[in-house]
């Protein structure tokens, strides 16, 4: 493998129901094209499919080993930074970076661990909830007039930007711990939720967005593994005291 | 005009004998998208023609503009700059840049002047006598194991690069929000540590740092007052939860 493809190497690119499988196919075709090689599709509505082999023009290898999940917590597995590629910006939303600035974070943790850039339906994008899974939320810069770029072409952009990282000499690698993986916070946020719930802090009937916010902050801390167990025993120390019984 | 596209006035894209009109719709969208305006297409198999206008997804204003001309010397009428794409390197020819370094010198020229940046036909590519016209050979950086990017992809590519020049400064798009006064963050610390030891996770006897780790992650989320007012909120929570009668 050349070089600059081992650097991408733990770098993924995931597809979330994707509705036209040439687009599915034009997407292989960038990655391929960027020497990247890690392909996720979570419930694509057609696939595997013909057009999706014609647009990938030779790139068929990454479409045979492209994982296919139900869930995007499954094509996440295990990535330590998740970036979501949205148009437009959400009210209650994570950091928001260009392309280019997300792109040079990324080649610092993927070094050794999996990241991801996850990329909406050609129509809707990404829910809300979906965005709650990812770290940082990505732009590509837009005429604001038209900002309609096609998957295909949303994925060459970060492809590129993904290449030109990679063989430019490797700079300042990113600082600090390595964050805990994507699954194990969503262990963390389900347990804090339930903790919030059972000293009645948050009312599921009137959830206000209360998780949504605690996702942004704790997501900006970035927790590594042996924070994420302090807080964890944090809220089993809460929930010993409020239920001695359960000991 | 906003004020980027304004920058991207004076620079056009000319695609040579492109042999499908599809390209050419994809072109102009990752064009518009861009915030460019200028096409010229020497001697284009078939245009104009439907399905260039379906690829253009809108951009259909660029198409119906686009000057139409039997040679290249007069699509590039009154260029400064003309950088020529090509996969491949020729034995004789000009300087060659990377995309990149490319549009920035381009973006010095265009301000007063145009400039073109040339693409040649989708399987040949530009011949010597074209790339003889043109100042500099341009490389968009590629997998050297599978470089095939598609016409409307490399155009793309070199539109996002103008319109990253062309936007200013890059980096963080959102402001982050403001963080807590650190007295309302020593208030949070303490009230934190007192629920540890309420909740026997902490020992006052054996601390362990765990009030200096603590102070880390949450320092490195920064919190905001709103976050704060959160977590304080959550505390209070429990504390009520495990001592029902202090309330």
């Amino acid at each position: 493998m050349e070089h600059s493809s081992e650097r991408l190497a733990n770098t993924r690119i995931v597809l979330v129901q994707t509705s036209h499988p040439g687009n599915i196919g034009g997407v292989a075709r960038a990655m391929m094209n960027m020497g990247l090689s890690q392909l996720a599709l979570v419930r694509p509505e057609r696939f595997p499919h013909a057009e999706a082999t014609a647009r990938a023009s030779g790139a068929t290898g990454i479409l045979s080993s492209a994982m296919v999940t139900n869930t995007l917590e499954e094509a996440l597995a295990g990535c330590v930074r998740v970036y979501g590629a949205s148009a437009r910006l959400r009210a209650v939303s994570c950091p928001t970076l260009d392309a280019r600035t997300a792109v040079g974070e990324s080649l610092g943790w993927s070094q050794d661990n999996p990241v991801s850039f996850v990329f909406g339906r050609e129509r809707s994008g990404l829910t809300n909830e979906e965005l709650d899974l990812c770290h940082c939320q990505i732009q590509i810069p837009c005429n604001p007039q038209f900002a309609s770029l096609n998957l295909a072409a949303a994925v060459q952009v970060v492809a590129y930007e993904l290449r030109m990282g990679a063989v430019s000499p490797p700079g300042e690698l990113a600082q600090g711990p390595v964050p805990a993986a994507s699954d194990n916070m969503e262990r963390f946020y389900a347990h804090l939720e339930q903790v919030l719930i059972e000293t009645e802090f948050l009312d599921p009937a009137v959830p206000r967005f209360l998780m949504r916010k605690l996702r942004r902050l704790y997501g900006r801390a970035q927790p590594d593994q042996q924070e994420l167990n302090i807080l964890r025993g944090m809220l089993t120390a809460a929930q010993t005291a409020y239920h001695p019984r359960k000991t």
